[in-house]
């Protein structure tokens, strides 16, 4: 297929391309497989792609070592051990609340970057946890048999549940330990995830903003991409060695296993893993279910977080310190509308839903011809009928559920907005909750959560600005409002029906005035105590809080009830599809660990261009206007231009099979040596959460090369490259 | 240089690209080659490129013969004739002027479209022109001969011209003969250029303006590109075979020579020429002359043009005739705008001010060491005394400079604007140059010209809309009040100064009202009067253009000082730039016919890019979003759709060494058959004015093809393919 080498070898090389680009077939490499499921791939064949070591040795399920355990959890992002002193490399964007937590006006380390050159320099992270994998078992046939014969769905969930947390509390009786069962495509199978969490976290190294968001939104998503989205972090333990609290006497945390750092680099058609926490993906739903996705789900939030972007910027337009508040929330908005845009986008591109409507119709048909998959016929009846249920209070329901309870992150990722209500409905869930025996408790509300919750709440008063939070929150009661007359949110209504926009301004700015909800020693004094208690306070926006809970609770019950008729339908119309298939399917990601196989490969973006798969210094430069989001710091731009510098790698494209959780995701060679960073996914491949596209599937990646170029070129920190292992170029 | 094939094709491909687009060498095939030029070059390396035919046949200066004798050129722009029958293929945007001519609120041929299924339906473009080339005549000896022996700069200009003014007077004697006396590189060469004017020109068929605009101001100057700016017109002469205004009797005319049309389809890498009148190129500059380029004018007209912009967007918002009226001046600012900053850019990314300085200081270190180039260096010195007096009153000279005068454009083929004043000065250039004998006035002005200069301005007024013509008007006073003390306009001081916004706009608004200069009849009837007639007439409008007219002629007496000295000195410079790089070296452009030699290929747009060199139909459907500018015709959209028609070529990507006037040239194969129409430049390349740059140097085209198919699935237009021998698929 490659053209003979001729006098003109750019339109050779040219021709060839587009041939091969067109051609390639798709390679069987897509999936976020599990550490169980690596066993089960076909070593040859893996070996073929390039795996230079054994899979046995990416997971020792006996023994819970392997490449696997040295990827950890870290803030909700992935990120790798890189030495056996507690180091860990994850993304610039994973580690941005510990800076801008010791960032203020005069101090601003989100602007200028940061390196810790001993350790007692390292900045603690109030609240961030790193998870280190240790063991997963598979413990479906356990859970499923504590399931009453002829319970209908809630019986049958509610004991399903009962089962998992049974199981994870008697793992956490273990030191140590934390301990929770995953349940994996609605029940296909139930896993207990074992892990060690360490409670000591410190930022060493955060290069300057303009170096980890080179190219900021309007690079975001894209590609050619220059950005060194990297920053490193050091795991402590106590003096015994065991997880501690932050403390004067901790020493640095020795892992089990550590990525030795390869300054080889990358050639195209090399073989990579990713491994990492991907977040929530959707290939399992049915079509009707993608289409709910696009085309409302998707289309609410494009409308929604423009709006919210607009607010944050204009109420901060004046204030140096409110924008330093909300940068991480507008950030986090800003990166989730662009998803939003990308999804839709790729959804109508890849015309997923048609043709996740033809598969299901070939499951169907396939199911109808095999009698011992005849009930994944009527379970497709139940998810749509559950679907349509759904969809009747949808519009309503998605407002409810913008604000998370506690600990609970939306679906999504995106930020608790308005803060103060966040704040309120909180204190009231916590204090129903509480009201409950310990063990009964919603997710994040036990008393061996109190301290998380108490963390999580304080975390996010780091990015609380009143006028921001004000004017999200006149937008959302402007849109309760505007609801049909049967999706009311009764606490809105109550408060805020027939007011006009500046009656209702005058009320939330009431509301913000009479409370003592946003202190937060006051709030803290607040956890735990009851309804009453609360109650008794005659405090407006907790009353509002309560009265918004009480909502958001009964939408949790019929919630509960379609999650439990969908997660009793589900697993008999996925052992359909894996039935069908006939070869080992990855699950959705659901937050776990997982590794996905690729190679270094670029991609055709669009008809007449193709996107190559490395970016260099030169290009850093080249895009460098001494404008944000492309001004290049003076240091930056001086070690670049240094003869042989512009030729350096920056970062590349693979086709490993990524999503959102992937973020800080070490990139590994065959030979399990550290190649990259994962940072990001190109814009053609966001819908790659509802189906993979082996033409456009790409993730993006930063060079660890890049990391030690501008640690050994630009930062000078020698003693972070040796221990590092890379102190010579 | 190719990678060997692998097992992974696409890796090894890429690869490849990567190492071919880095060291690709530069070949010389960069230049726009005069026909005189054509016979000097080396035969063998012409035929090893691609070219199939002798270098005769591209122009038998003889008889006046070859291919170069079918590139015409059409209103400003280039076309080729493609049948015996007087058709001619061209830009859409080329042509835009006829069907706007044609168009009104109700009859809206700019949005739908224009075919003549008989030539009874031909649409007469009232100011259009068709100029066929006959014959170029080295006229240098004659020209110079001219000169008195120690004449000053002056002097010697003025013995020029009137050598280059005998010589054309003289040539006119032969009938039907239009005759210039071109200057190439401020004198290094003159000839005589005879051509044949027709008159009568009609439009045969213009597609939707989605279609011809496919992708609009967002897709101008960039790829990937997907646009079909071709149209089609026809030429007309009088029955007796001879030039004649437009009348029924009128036949099509019979080129000498005429394009045929190749369906074959090109592969990456094939020979093609682009044939065609480019525009004013700066390459022959020294580098602080392309500084003054980088620095001021584009810079400049980056600020001004964006304002106009504004202007005319605003004051049309609400009237859809008014948008109608300036939509073609719009047009034209948007593109010089863009172009601006693409200049500004590409002289920057290129270096290219820094690379011209190198190389000056190379050909002046060769001039010092070969006695017979001594004159070079002091040339080189008059070129910078004479900019640094030209930079003294800039700005003023710049706002001086912005209205035409007549049937002049403006450098960069801006639209006369605000037209009120374009009218008025012109009126009162009129006067005084008709106060001279008929041979001795200025450009355009000779009697033999009062009937283009009267269309001219009819042809003007197409384009005028009151709102918008007083914006810009008040705009550029506001301009020229703001100059400094020492370059004041006293034309616009004597009215303006002082005085409020409102109050300017009050004035402007009484000068409009009290004028009759607007009324095209009455306007027709002041041409040609005197100076004295026009001020008896207290027309408050033409006395300003009288006295901005006083203004610029002082301008251009000083223009004509420093023209003058640089005319007298580059032919001395270029003579040593000449010697030193030891090969033909083309003349910069000045709108006469050039040939270019290139090869189908694409480029790297940026790091981790790569842009290949055909689009697709396929591409097309992808872009449509339904919204301006690409908002696909659904009889586009459902031909397009139907199978098999994904893969057709749309536009090509090639290294033609174009320029401004090279829209619509003729880009024809090796063997001289046509296989596209050029249209635009990739931005990379907008700096190829002043450098050629072998790694960015791209024109783009549309494949013939597409037209093709268009008149074939579109347009069912069986006549008119036939026509053009091209009836089958």
């Amino acid at each position: 297929m490659i053209a003979a080498p001729t006098s003109r070898p750019t339109a050779a090389a040219l021709a060839a391309l587009s041939l091969v680009l067109a051609a390639a077939p798709a390679l069987a490499l897509d999936g976020k497989w599990t550490p169980g499921q690596v066993l089960e791939l076909d070593a040859k064949w893996l070996r073929k792609e390039g795996l230079r070591v054994p899979p046995a040795a990416l997971w020792d399920a006996k023994r819970g070592t392997g490449l696997l355990s040295g990827a950890v959890n870290i803030g909700g992002c992935s990120g790798a051990f890189v030495s056996g002193t507690g180091l860990i490399v994850t993304n610039h964007h994973c580690l941005f609340g510990v800076v801008q937590e010791h960032s203020a006006p005069g101090r601003d380390l989100i602007t200028d970057g940061y390196l810790a050159r001993t350790p007692a320099d390292e900045l603690p992270g109030s609240t961030l946890r790193v998870e280190i994998p240790k063991r997963f078992t598979d413990v479906t046939t356990r859970v499923l048999a504590a399931v009453p014969a002829g319970a209908d769905p809630q019986a049958r969930l509610r004991a399903i549940e009962a089962a998992q947390k049974a199981i994870a509390a008697e793992c956490r009786k273990q030191a140590d330990t934390k301990c929770k069962v995953a349940t994996f495509d609605d029940g296909v199978q139930y896993t207990l995830i074992e892990s060690t969490e360490l409670r000591d976290v410190r930022l060493v190294y955060s290069p300057a903003r303009a170096i980890g968001e080179y190219g900021g939104e309007i690079d975001n998503w894209s590609w050619p991409r220059h950005t060194g989205d990297f920053a490193i972090a050091r795991a402590y333990v106590g003096a015994d060695g065991r997880p501690a609290d932050r403390a004067e006497g901790n020493r640095p945390y020795t892992p089990e296993f550590f990525f030795p750092i390869s300054t080889d680099g990358l050639d195209e058609g090399d073989f990579v893993m990713v491994l990492g926490y991907p977040g929530v993906t959707y290939r399992a739903l049915i079509a009707e279910e993608m289409r709910e996705r696009r085309e409302r789900y998707f289309a609410r939030r494009d409308d929604l977080f423009g709006e919210w972007i607009r607010l944050l910027e204009k109420t901060t337009e004046q204030d140096e310190a409110g924008r330093i508040l909300v940068a991480a929330n507008l950030k986090g908005l800003n990166n989730r509308w662009k998803n939003a845009q990308g999804q839709i986008a790729g959804l109508d591109r890849g015309r997923i839903v048609q043709r996740q409507r033809e598969r299901d119709d070939a499951v169907a048909a396939f199911a109808a011809a095999h009698p011992e998959h005849a009930d994944a016929l009527a379970a497709r009846e139940t998810l749509r009928a559950v679907l349509a249920e759904r969809e009747r209070t949808w519009e309503r329901d998605f407002l409810l559920n913008l604000i998370p309870m506690g600990t609970d992150s939306v679906a999504g990722g995106i930020p608790p907005l308005p803060k103060a209500l966040y704040f309120a409905a909180t204190l009231g869930h916590d204090a129903r909750e509480r009201a409950k025996p310990d063990g009964e408790r919603g997710n994040g509300f036990a008393d061996a959560d109190r301290a998380r919750l108490r963390d999580r709440l304080r975390s996010e008063q780091h990015s609380y600005f009143e006028p921001a939070d004000r004017a999200v929150f006149a937008a959302l009661v402007r849109r309760a409002l505007a609801l049909p007359a049967d999706q009311r949110i009764a606490a809105v209504d109550a408060r805020f029906a027939g007011k006009t926009p500046e009656q209702i301004d005058a009320a939330i700015a009431a509301l913000y005035a009479g409370t003592s909800l946003l202190d937060p020693d006051r709030r803290d004094a607040m956890l735990g105590t009851s309804e009453a208690a609360l109650a008794a306070r005659h405090d407006a926006l907790i009353d509002f809080g309560l009265d918004w809970n009480r909502d958001l609770r009964a939408l949790r019950e019929r919630e509960r009830d379609w999650n439990a008729r969908a997660a009793q339908a589900r697993p008999a119309w996925r052992r359909a599809v894996a039935a069908q298939a006939g070869r080992p399917i990855a699950p959705d990601a659901n937050g776990t660990l997982r590794i996905s196989f690729g190679h270094v490969q670029g991609y055709a973006p669009r008809d007449g261009l193709v996107a190559t798969p490395f970016t260099t210094l030169a290009g850093v430069l080249q895009k460098d206007t001494g404008q944000e989001p492309f001004a290049l710091p003076a240091a930056v731009r001086a070690a670049a231009s240094a003869p042989g510098a512009a030729d350096r790698r920056v970062n590349f494209l693979a086709d490993g099979d990524t999503s959102g959780g992937n973020s800080g995701s070490p990139v590994v060679d065959g030979r399990g040596r550290l190649v990259g960073v994962n940072f990001d996914r190109v814009w053609e491949n966001v819908a790659g959460d509802f189906g993979f596209d082996p033409a456009v599937s790409r993730n993006i990646s930063v060079d660890i090369r890049y990391l030690l170029w501008m640690l050994r070129d630009v930062e000078h920190a020698d003693g972070l490259l040796r221990e590092l292992g890379a102190g010579k170029d």
